[in-house]
C-alpha cells in the first residue's frame, strides 16, 4: 500500500511518484491552499493539496480532520525556498497529493491533540488510559524505538562478541517464600496447588550452568508484588545472565564491554574502561550510599574520632555508644544555604528528619577565617578540637559544613539524601556526564533487627570472598551492582557451588536443613551432581530505558505500564472475574467489603 | 580460567597449551594410560594422562569420576595415526595434560549416566525430574542451541530486512473470557480483583497498530489453562506479529520470506516461493483437514453425487440428510491391507470409529479388472455407477478405496485419520521433503451446536474477504494457516478496523453490545479513534523448534517443560503455599479433600 515511509523523504526523492500511508498529525487551510502534516512511525511530511495543481484530491482534503488514517499518493516536489523546515529531516520537500483516501476516520472527540501534546501537560492517566494515542506522540514512539534498540544491541553483542545463548525459562514456576512476595497463580488441574510468577529466573539460571549451558542470557519478565514505589512495577523486564568458569574480574570486564558497547551504539558516547571501582564499605563512608552519584563531589567526612572526646554530649555520647559522626561540607554553600533552612521548620532540616536525624548541628566558614556555629559546638569544643574539623574537611573561606550523628545507617542516610538534594540544587551536576561505578565486596549478611537473625544482602547463593572463609559472618561477598549516575541499574554476584559452604550460610541465616531442602532442595541437590564455578548478573532494563531516553518516569519507558496501585487503566486490569471461573479454580475471595459478582 | 572450548580444538592447534572446563564424560584407564573425554557445550576432546608425559596431572586423573568438573592444562597433541576418530571434529587430536584440578565432584549416585543417555533409554520423568542433567547430553544441548539460534534467525530478519520492531506487552493483564480457559493471579492490592496471564497479546498488539507502531513483533510467552494434549504446554512461546498497511496478499509474501530465510540459515535448505496455497474449503474437499500434510498423496474423491440415487440406503440416505459419501483411494492397498484390518475388530475399523464412523465400506480393484466389496454395495449399485466410482477415483488394478459416509465433519475426520495412518505405514512420506502450504480462506463463523449460536473460528477481530459483506454469516475470512508437513506452525488474519463492521459481527456470534464493551471495549474505543487497516500472524515457536529438531515430543525442544499434569517435576510446581500468603491476597482455596497447610 506505499512506497516509502514518510520520515524517508529527501531531496534526492524530488521528482519520484510516492504513496504513503499514516496519520493527519494538522491539517491547515491556508485560503484555498491545505496543508498536511502527514505522520507515520518514521516521522512527519508535508502534504499539499489545492484546486489547481492537485484538483484530484482537493475534495478529500478539505475532509480530513486530525487523526485521521489517509492513504496518500502524490509527487515528492521542491519546496519554496521561503518555506524551508530545517528542523524536520524531510523539511526540503512536500508531496502534492495527487489522491486522498481516507482509510479510517476519528469518529469520538478526542481525549487530547496528539499532535500538541508534546508542549502541552496531558495529565497521566488520561495518557495512559488512551495509551495508544499517547503512543502516537513523538516522544513516546521514539522511546518504544529506543527500548528496542536497547533489547536488540544488547543481545546481538552478547550473542556475537561473548558467545551467549538465549535460553527461555518458566512464567509459571514455584513459589520461594524468600525476598519479596510472589504473585500466585491456582492450579485448576491440581486442587489446591499454586504456581507463582517468578520473581527472577535465580535458580533456573544455576540449573542452566549445571547442565552445562555455559553462558545463559534472557530478556526476562520479572514479577514482584511489592507496594508500589515511583519506578517500581509490578512486572518488570530484566536482562538476565549467568555465566560458567569466570572469576568476578572475568564477569566485570565482560559486562564492562557489554555497557561500552551500549553507549556507543545507542548514543554514540565512548566509555573509557576499566569502570571505576569503590567498595560497599568506601561508597557509605564517602558518599552515605551504595549507589552514589559521583558526578559531582561533596563527599562525606567522618570525624568521629575528633569529636569522641569533645565536651559536646550529643557528639561524644553517639561515639560511645558505637554510632559516628559525619559532615557534609559544602563550598560555597555559607553564601548559598541561609539558616532558615537548616534550623526546625527549613527544608533542609525537614529533609534530614524524615531520613531519621534528629537534628542538623552545621559550622559556617567566614571570610575571615572565623567559624560561626550553633551555640553548643562553639561552647563545648576546644579550639583545637575546631581546627582540625576545618583541616579534615578540607573547608575554607565560604564553607558550610552539616553534621550526621547517630548510627552509621541513619547519618549515611540523611547526609546522602542532603548531598543529592545539594547537588541538584547547586547545579553541580553535569547532565551530559555519565558516571559508571561498579559498587563491589558487599557484606554477605545485613542484622534483621525484627527477626533478631543475620540476613543474606543480595541472597542466599552468593559466594563469599575467599579470604573471609574463616569468618563468614563478617565476610565480604562476591557481589557487585553497577551504579550509573546515582542509580542501581545491575546487580550480582559469584555463586556459590560447593555444597559445604552453602550449608554454612544457610545455617548462619537460621534456615534449618530441612526448611532449605524445602525451598531449594532441587537446587541443592542439583549442586552435588558436578556444579560448575559460575556467576551472573541482572539488569533492571526499565531503568537503563528510562535513563536512555532522558525520561524521569519509569512509565515513560514501558509500553503498557501500570499505575502506582498496580492498575492498567487501559484494559483495566486487574478486574472482578465470573464466579464460574473461580470455582473451576477451587478458590474463592475472602475479600467482604465488595464481594465477586458474575459480570454476565 | 579456559583458553579454549573443548569442542574447537584441531590440527591447527597442535603444539598449543591450552587451558579447557568442563565436564568428565567418561574416563578410561588402559593399564597406566588414563583417557577422559572432557565435555562442554561445544563438545568433547579426549585428554590423555600418564606416569611418564604428564606425571603432574596421572594422581588427578585417577580420582576422576564421570561428570567430575575439571579444569585442565596441557599441550594440543596428534594422536597416533591409529587412534584417530573421525567421528569426532576434534578426533585429530588429544590433549596431555599438565594439571588436573578438580572444581567440583559428584556426591551423589548419578540417577543415569549422561554419557551413554543418547543410545540409552531413560525415564521421561527421570529425565524431568533431573533436568540438569539431562540437558548436559548432546542431543538436548544441540535443541537448546538450535532453539536459540531460531529466535536469533527470526528477530535479525524481521529487524534487518522488514523493519518490525520489538513491544513487550504485559503478562499481569486483563481476563477476556473468549476462547480457552485463563489462568488468574489474585491482586493483593485490590482486594477480590484478579489479573489474567495473556492467551495471546492479540488486544495489545493490536492497540499498537492503532497507537502508528506499524510493525510489531515479540517472542510472546502466552497462557492456556487448557486440558492439556501430547504437545500442548500451560505456557508456550509464540512469535507473535502485527503489521499496519498491509493486504493478506502482502502479509503472505512477507512471511513467506521470513520462512525460507529460516529454513536456509538453520538448515541449509532453499524453499521456493511462493508456497503453494490451498483454501479451506478445498483442502477440507481433498485431504478432510484444514492441515494437510501434502507430501504424499491419497486424495480424498467426493462420490456423494455418484451414489446419491443408488439402492444403497446407507449412502443414498446419507447424501438426502445433506451429509457427504467420500472416498480414501489406496494404490496398491489391495494387496498392503487384509480385509480383516478394515472389517470389525481390526485396526483401520478401530481408527475409523474412534473418528466417529459407525462403519468402514470398501472397494478392492482386482487384477482383472473386477471389483470386490461388501455385500450391499455390489447389491445395490448398478454397473454404470460402480465404473464411475472407479473412473472418479482413478483407481487402477491393485487399488482399495476406503468408504466414508455421513455429515461432512465426520467423514473428513475419518478419512483424513485413515489417510495419515496408512501413509506413514505405507512409507509414502519422504521424510526429507519440506512441505509448506497456506490454508486460506477459512469460514468466518463456524455453528456450536451446544450453545446454538455462530462461533467466530479464528476470534471474531477477523476481518471478512471483501468480496461477502453481503452476507457474513457464510463469509470467507481474511484469515490464514501456515502448514508445515501435515503440523498447523502459524496462523492468522487481516483484522476488521470499521467499527460497524465489527458491530455486525458481534451480532452475529450473539454478543450484547453490552458484553462487547464489557469485554473489549477499550479496544472498540481505540478503534474509535484512527485505526489503520492492519492484520498479523503467530508462530507456535515450541511446535517450531520441535520440528526443526527433527524430535517427536514438543518437550524436548523446551528447557523446562511441565507434564501432561502440568507440573514440573524438578521444582515442584505447583505447590501448596503458606497460608498467611493466600491471606494476604484475600483468597481462600475451597478445595476440600486435600487442604492447605503452611508449609512451616
Amino acid at each position: 500500500m506505499r512506497t516509502h515511509y514518510c520520515g524517508q523523504l529527501r531531496a534526492e526523492h524530488i521528482g519520484e511518484t510516492v504513496s504513503l500511508c499514516g496519520w493527519v498529525d494538522r491539517r491547515r487551510d491556508h485560503g484555498g491552499v491545505i496543508f498536511i502534516d502527514l505522520r507515520d512511525r518514521s516521522g512527519i511530511i508535508q502534504v499539499v493539496s489545492d484546486p489547481e495543481r492537485t484538483p484530484g484530491s482537493y475534495q478529500q482534503a478539505g475532509d480530513l480532520r486530525n487523526e485521521y488514517v489517509v492513504q496518500i499518493a502524490g509527487r515528492v516536489t521542491k519546496r519554496p525556498d521561503d518555506s524551508l523546515n530545517l528542523r524536520l529531516g524531510t523539511g526540503e520537500v512536500e508531496i502534492y497529493a495527487d489522491r486522498i483516501e481516507i482509510l479510517n476516520a476519528v469518529r469520538k472527540q478526542l481525549p487530547f491533540q496528539v499532535s500538541t501534546a508534546e508542549t502541552e501537560t496531558v495529565r497521566e492517566e488520561l495518557r495512559l488510559k488512551y495509551r495508544y494515542l499517547d503512543l502516537r506522540r513523538e516522544r513516546m514512539s521514539q522511546n518504544l524505538q529506543l527500548r528496542h534498540a536497547l533489547n536488540k544491541t544488547i543481545r546481538r553483542y552478547l550473542e556475537d562478541t561473548e558467545g551467549f545463548i538465549e535460553v527461555e525459562t518458566p512464567i509459571l514456576t514455584r513459589s520461594t517464600p524468600e525476598g519479596a512476595r510472589d504473585y500466585l497463580v491456582p492450579s485448576r488441574v491440581n486442587a489446591g496447588e499454586w504456581y507463582a510468577l517468578p520473581q527472577s529466573p535465580q535458580l533456573f539460571k544455576q540449573l542452566l550452568m549445571v547442565a552445562g549451558c555455559d553462558r545463559y542470557y534472557q530478556i526476562a519478565r520479572c514479577f514482584r508484588d511489592e507496594d508500589l514505589r515511583a519506578d517500581r512495577q509490578p512486572e518488570f523486564t530484566q536482562l538476565d545472565m549467568e555465566m560458567s568458569f569466570m572469576s568476578q574480574e572475568e564477569i566485570l570486564n565482560l559486562n564492562e564491554g557489554l555497557v561500552c558497547h551500549l553507549f556507543k551504539t545507542l548514543k554514540g558516547i565512548e566509555i573509557s574502561q576499566p569502570f571505576p571501582r569503590l567498595t560497599y564499605a568506601d561508597a557509605m563512608d564517602r558518599y552515605g550510599s551504595d549507589k552514589p552519584d559521583t558526578r559531582y563531589g561533596l563527599e562525606l567526612v567522618n570525624v568521629s574520632d575528633i569529636v569522641k572526646d569533645s565536651g559536646f554530649k550529643v557528639f561524644a555520647d553517639t561515639v560511645a555508644k558505637g554510632g559516628v559522626v559525619k559532615i557534609l561540607p559544602i563550598p560555597g554553600g555559607n553564601d548559598l544555604i541561609s539558616n532558615v533552612r537548616i534550623k526546625p521548620g527549613g527544608d533542609l532540616f525537614k529533609e534530614a528528619t524524615e531520613a531519621g536525624a534528629r537534628g542538623l548541628a552545621y559550622i559556617r566558614v567566614r571570610d575571615d577565617g572565623e567559624i560561626d556555629t550553633i551555640g553548643a559546638i562553639k561552647d563545648n569544643l576546644t579550639d583545637a578540637q575546631k581546627q582540625e574539623l576545618l583541616t579534615r574537611t578540607g573547608a575554607k573561606a565560604g564553607h558550610l559544613l552539616l553534621f550526621g550523628a547517630g548510627d552509621a545507617a541513619t547519618v549515611n542516610k540523611t547526609l546522602d539524601r542532603l548531598r543529592q538534594v545539594l547537588g541538584r540544587e547547586l547545579n553541580l551536576i553535569d547532565p551530559d556526564k555519565i558516571n559508571l561505578l561498579w559498587v563491589t565486596d558487599f557484606p554477605m549478611f545485613e542484622w534483621n533487627a525484627d527477626e533478631k537473625r543475620l540476613e543474606a544482602l543480595h541472597h542466599p547463593f552468593t559466594a563469599p570472598n575467599l579470604d573471609d572463609l574463616d569468618d563468614l559472618k563478617t565476610a565480604r561477598a562476591q557481589a557487585y551492582d553497577l551504579v550509573y549516575n546515582g542509580f542501581e541499574v545491575g546487580g550480582g554476584s559469584v555463586r556459590i557451588h560447593q555444597p559445604d559452604v552453602q550449608a554454612q550460610v544457610f545455617e548462619l541465616i537460621g534456615l534449618s536443613e530441612e526448611e532449605a531442602q524445602n525451598k531449594f532442595g532441587f537446587l541443592l541437590e542439583a549442586f552435588e551432581y558436578g556444579a560448575p564455578p559460575h556467576g551472573g548478573i541482572a539488569y533492571g532494563l526499565d531503568r537503563w530505558a528510562m535513563l536512555l531516553t532522558g525520561e524521569e518516569s519509569i512509565r515513560d519507558a514501558i509500553a503498557f505500564p501500570k499505575t502506582q496501585q498496580a492498575r492498567c487503566l487501559l484494559t483495566g486490569a486487574p478486574s472482578s472475574v465470573d464466579g464460574k471461573q473461580l470455582k473451576e479454580l477451587h478458590v474463592a475471595s475472602t475479600h467482604k467489603p465488595k464481594p465477586v459478582v458474575p459480570q454476565n
